[in-house]
């Protein structure tokens, strides 16, 4: 459990009292306490409040509201507010402030704005996580500390330049060895001295968003960048921990956030939490999906929702209302991939800046009486209701879904074959097929144990890094089920490419040799001609984008392309491998096929859904001591009724007996515990 | 009148000689004869020609063609020469080269160039004007001075940076003052020190043209950089008034230019000139609009129209030929709204450098025997008939639209609720309603008198200044009808919201409490469903973009939303308040239904057009001494008849009386004077 | 013929083993034999293995490859590696590294990244092609000296604006020149002294891609540029001129590239090599064309194919894969237009770095046994079989279509009158009406001979140059039959409008003045009415973008204005002019009426197809001592039956006769040799 001191869903979310004055506190806690609120994250943006100069500090405000609030109940997730520094520190230590990629110093403004390998920064960022840690060490109402927030973006600054060499010193050791690594043969970029590399931005290599001249340097450079944030956020953690030996340490991640690489963040954070912000077009599948890439980074272990919007966000291009129940849905989806609390951005609504037009709890008329309010406050109610129950409780999936920030990282950066390949758009179509029905999945690493999944699958693999092919061999060899697409097995961690012919290391598992890749247009496809019926797939499928030549080298060819020069040779492949299978899809296939195709596996491999739905209301479950707890979603703006069969349950807010069938209004949820 | 100088409207533009020898000169004079030109504008960017160094100024050049222009009837329009400043003073004093809005020095080049805040650049201009005025203070040939030459941009220089603190600390007084003005307790901004503060640009806190993570620091620094320029203008001013008492200054407007506060501005001048280039998607109705807005300046004086171009311009994409007759359809369209002269840019055609593709009175053919020339040359016979007739006339209007500039910057900093909110479009959605109707309009400002009116209309007044919801209360407890929209009321002067409900401080002259604020993708739509007949509305409209969720307090509610969770909340309400009424539209919606309800809304307060036109005819008065003047302008390319019923009219042109009927030539226009 | 010592066509390409370990370098030799590839570039991008630093150079490792590589049977095209300078070099002298248009310092990357008015570039480029030179003078394998590669881009540093001035100071002679040149006298842009004058970039006079202020000054900057880098070639040129006399000097061009007036650059070239990369929608006339321009860049000598891929790119967003037999087809097609070298780039696929994904005839798999390897072999051995029977043949053309970079400049840097006007689309639209009936163009320059032709073609000439109009008149005179089309003879070389009537300077020889030029939107056409039949011409064609008014001067109207005011005005005049006829097209006709005016004016003048073909089967001659060899290629991918009627030929592969018609494969070449 995250915490005994409060033996429920942790309920609230980010409150900024020092933009208010002392009378609306004091509405806030009445309204808070009518809401259900027992969480608040304070402190967040305070750094300039809290230090006004070098050496003077001025956190007494805090304890005010630590006080006041823990006297109503209410614990504190305690920031540290090192998330912004103050304009003092930019304005008279300039190495604070980041350079953009394009070369660029800033001034003072905006929010994520410290160069992480600033001294000043970090020295003062240690020291203000150190102070609080030995203020509030034995405070009873902090629940939580929350380093920074929002850790994000990238630095060019000399500083960083001078870091990446070390870091490169302690990657590779020698020069020959860095140069080798990036293949700096190749345009005669080899480097004699340490101090002739630079950093890869729109001054010397990168030319664009997803551009490089050099892979290799790129890559390091994002790797650099993100355990260089790391790094900051460790040095905080370290700060509190050597005070408070038994701190709950977090920091809010953001779902599939490119810069930084969470599998390796998850390592130092005692509990994920995450913030939640779906945009009008985010399918509910990707949100889905993101929670479970949120629990994966920490083997499944619950995590916090820290953040999401009570009704609507401010930055999209188009903010619209989140419409009734959809908040309710949306945080109980969270719960029932893995949430332990349920937490908003924000708890009352600024007046001015550019987050005015964000939804909070409190809305800018002030009181209790709308509709945002009212939601809020019924579902604070429910989870008072439902109380420790579900907490703790875990989701069990025997399908894994391989995800790799590296992976990522060196798609994107690629030149050639196509700019259309986009990585976590793959991850999500094979993981929607399995969302839409109801199949539970684990999103793991490639450091993950394998051993207890049937089925594994590895969307355009193209890295593949030292160990992973003997792994997914192992996997494989003992029976279980893998899975991957075209330009899987190109390269390595260095990005270089494994020659003797693709799919490299992965060649031997899967049987076959990629002998050439194709990239179509957009407005250009080819076909899936199956060879035979495999479960529901027969007959013809469109795919597109990319098209691997392939040959089998002891796989089965259960489909060819149909069209084109390469029309006959095969688009769709398994290969017997030990106990068990190795399957390759050569091309970007439609959703029907790749349903089609992940339905048969999972009936081949004895992997149930966790409940047939209607299309759109969403099934899941989490696990506690035996004892199950089935979650209906209904995503559909009008009611679903879900059979239920013989399953004995009773909805866990009333407690009343559930028959063999059940009606979900629209966009509503219903919480069932199964006898 | 203008100058008593020439009892007739000023005919003529911008003439460079010093781009061409003395026998094209000779040339000009001829052809400036022929074609009935009086009017030329001189030495608008000669500052290199008649300042070559810090010491030495060589303006006797000018002395010899304003005479010779003299000699041959032709007054002269004197710029001042600074909207370019010379190479030598960039490159010997770089403080008068601009820094862009991301951050980098400009060099030398281009046009706009100058700082505001640049001590030279303030010290050279103001000694040039103070020269030119010294040195043409009793010459018979001024009729006009003309400071620079089209303000415009913006700087984000050091000098700018220091010069804004200082505009803060006249503002604000103290540090806390602007702390709370800007909300600085927001994401840690506060500040201790002045010189923390930086200006917000693409280094700080904006990083894409319309947004901020600071609204109030960029609405300030939008306010500081309109003054900033107006300081430079007003110190030019200042060289010639303590001079010449009696001279008539102006600079050159651009209609809706969003950098500069042209009502501020305007106190300053004289009289309003302003450059006339609608796009080849201009609707006329727009024009018209712009025409409105430069004659609301200065509350309803007539203006100069100082630039149009006779045939094509350059700088669009796609730069097509004015059709015959749509040059002087658009000159007496700007004297139908104001004007008092006609001028062009330019009277001869460059033949280098990026405005050579842009038209002339005198074409490179260098002759009069073009269709250009032959046009032009034809107006100016006619304005020489017109006399003094139409000078100093004005336009007589019951219905007013409330227009900012503050205002417009603020919603285009805004982040959320929609990027598809633009202010001025929904200003001439309103406009048109009652253009094509041809019901005059005054455009005022928020320090307008509005007891002249029966009408006020304030789209979207998102910002309400002090002082102004009194106002308008007490305009409509006059018995005045008031017309807002959606997204109104929301903040005070500094962009910080007026809490307790939107919409702020006009909910008592409303009548009502917006709860929520839908914002729509483009593609999705509500409706407008009347629950009763209005006029000529009834039925169904579409709306979108913006949906306010309201509730009444004391308003009728005469449409409701015809869709999605909020269908049946009030869309169109009407409060009876004192002796007038305050409507409030709730979402952005068509046309016919804006249309539709201005037409009611005039017809209830007897505002009646001033003809009934075909559709593309615009008709528009203009009254002196009782005497009134009717101006047919027939936008279509086709001829129209229209109809005078009882009207005694006869044809300024011809002095013809007219029947009770007329038809005016496609493209072409009818001036009548009404008995 | 290029080469005694290899009386064949060179087969071969780019080959880096420097990036690869001796194992792999001898499988290579193995590899290139069973390919038939006898010419290897090397050195391409080796300077930093050749010079690690200022005082070392590391040259023996080249001699190996040399010589292993010739003891195989392959000549060496040996590169001066110039091309990418080293990072130490970049480090410790910043002179080398460019400043972007938008006033950035680069640092060390990327590929083309050398300042051409850096004296360290200058100073150690040159060293290391004397070093080389001196090295291998005698060495039997070395056929032909690659300098640097790729030369282009632009760079707007302070030395070469100082390079700029002295470069102007050449040019001009005086400051008052340049200002008159420039019209600096708009916009108050005179120049007191040399030092005034900036690079015009975007800190100055250009604000996006194709747009200046001041077109002179731009104009000049680009020439400037162009001539920067021609002096570098020119240095390293001369320097391994002065040690081998009968070297084969070249650098590989790119076609169609702007930034250098390669016309210029060929002069300075002992033979011209290319690189052609067509993208995905790359029509195969515009891959002719640029054959052409190639061939004609040194009066139709046949030119180097340096670089093709062998199947894809990298580098196009979408990488499709060439099609079984396009390689052979496009690398017949170079031979077709006068090519005498097949090369690639390049020869092993790189394992890192932004071209691992370029095609290559080894590719990762590193063996023989694919599609790829397969058809570069197949190739290699009918180059072999073919021997040097088409070495130094020559393509006899009666047409010329002139072509001009300073036209092509100034037509893009033009503001107004449209954005549509695309100068190279403009010449490619004329040329494929020959190419699609197969009539051979010579691209020629303004200082080429136009006595040999009896069509000469000029497309958007507008800027005319001292002496062409004269030369024009003469061909004219002389019996020549010249075209040119609207928006012709507007400037000199300066871009100053010739003023007193456009075509100015053209307009003797057309008879015709152009009054105004109207620009039309994408959307709006006009069409061009014929008034007789003319050849396969009459009735209706659409026409647009740009419009010209024309008033005829003597010639002769054939075709009116269909619409619009000027509906009935000439569109299409020709003009009587000595022995021969001037025509002028006054707008953007469509392809049918281009190509039918073209095929009329060619049967006027007998000029005769190579052959007729079905549509998608060009047909190219070659021809040496009176014997033609005839090209068939069928770029359809279905079969398509060619008629030869009388023809005498052989198929120069098999070497047996063929009859009166033969059927070309899809995607496939013949080769007859005609007797």
């Amino acid at each position: 459990m995250i915490s005994n001191k409060l033996p429920k869903m942790f309920y609230g979310g980010d409150y900024n009292p020092e933009q208010w004055d002392h009378g609306t506190h004091l509405e806030d806690l009445d309204l808070f306490k009518q809401a259900g609120i027992d969480i608040a994250t304070l402190n967040v943006f305070s750094w300039a409040r809290n230090q006004p100069d070098e050496v003077t500090y001025h956190l007494e405000w805090l304890d005010g509201y630590i006080n006041s609030l823990y006297e109503s109940g209410i614990y504190t997730c305690l920031a540290t507010s090192t998330g912004a520094h103050p304009a003092w520190m930019a304005t008279r230590y300039p190495d604070i402030l980041r350079v953009e990629k394009d070369g660029r110093k800033r001034k003072f403004g905006g929010r994520h704005n410290s160069c992480p390998n600033s001294p000043t920064y970090r020295h003062y960022s240690v020291e203000m996580a150190r102070r609080l840690a030995e203020r509030y060490k034995e405070h009873p109402a902090i629940l939580v500390w929350h380093i920074s927030n929002e850790y994000g973006g990238e630095c060019y600054c000399d500083n960083c330049e001078k870091a990446f060499r070390v870091w490169l010193k302690q990657r590779y050791g020698t020069l020959d060895a860095v140069n080798k690594a990036w293949n700096t043969a190749f345009w005669g970029h080899t480097f004699y001295d340490w101090d002739e590399i630079v950093v890869p931005d729109h001054r010397s290599e990168e030319w664009g968003e997803n551009s490089s001249s050099f892979q290799g340097i790129s890559l390091d450079y994002t790797r650099f960048n993100s355990d260089s944030m790391l790094e900051c956020y460790q040095l905080e953690y370290d700060a509190i921990r050597s005070l408070i030996p038994d701190a709950l340490i977090t920091t809010n991640l953001m779902g599939f956030y490119k810069p930084l690489d969470y599998f390796k963040w998850a390592k130092q954070m005692d509990i994920v939490s995450w913030d939640n912000y779906p945009g009008l077009n985010t399918p509910v599948s990707f949100t889905a999906l993101a929670h479970d890439l949120m629990r994966g980074l920490k083997d499944g272990d619950p995590f916090m929702l820290m953040e999401q919007t009570p009704s609507q966000q401010n930055w999209q291009p188009y903010n619209s209302l989140k419409r009734p129940g959809v908040m309710r849905l949306w945080s109980y989806q969270a719960v029932a991939h893995g949430a332990d609390t349920v937490m908003f951005f924000q708890l009352r609504r600024s007046i001015g800046a550019c987050e005015k037009f964000h939804g909070a709890v409190i809305e800018h008329a002030g009181h209790a009486n709308t509709r945002v309010f009212r939601e809020t406050s019924a579902l604070g109610h429910e989870l008072q209701k439902l109380g420790d129950q579900l907490l703790d409780s875990r989701i069990e999936a025997s399908v894994a879904i391989l995800f790799d920030w590296d992976n990522w990282w060196a798609i994107d950066k690629s030149s050639g074959p196509t700019v259309a390949l986009q990585y976590v758009e793959q991850i999500h179509k094979y993981y929607k097929a399995l969302y839409n029905r109801n199949v539970q999945v684990d999103i793991v690493s490639v450091d993950s144990d394998l051993s207890g999944y049937k089925l594994v699958i590895a969307p355009v693999l193209y890295m593949v890094k030292p160990g992973l092919a003997a792994k997914l061999e192992q996997f494989t060899d003992n029976g279980g089920t893998f899975v991957t697409t075209f330009f899987s097995g190109i390269v390595n961690e260095h990005d270089l490419v494994t020659t003797g012919g693709y799919p490299g290391e992965l060649r031997k598992l899967l049987g076959i040799w990629v002998e050439e890749i194709d990239a179509l247009l957009p407005s250009m496809h080819n076909s899936i001609e199956m060879k035979e019926t495999i479960g529901e797939l027969s007959g013809s499928y469109q795919c597109g984008m990319l098209c691997d030549l392939l040959h089998t080298e002891g796989a089965d060819v259960l489909a060819e392309y149909g069209t084109d020069f390469y029309k006959g040779m095969p688009v769709l492949t398994r290969h017997a491998f030990g106990q068990g299978e190795a399957w390759y899809i050569a091309s970007d296939g439609e959703e029907d096929f790749v349903a089609g195709l992940l339905k048969h596996l999972c009936q081949q491999q004895n992997i149930e859904p966790v409940l047939d739905t209607p299309a759109g209301v969403e099934a899941g479950r989490r696990v506690k001591n035996g004892q199950a707890f089935l979650f209906l979603l209904n995503h559909n703006a009008e009611a679903a009724t879900v059979e239920l069969g013989s399953l004995q349950t009773s909805n866990m807010l009333d407690n009343q007996p559930v028959g063999s069938s059940i009606e979900v209004p629209g966009n509503g949820t219903i919480i069932l515990s199964v006898k």
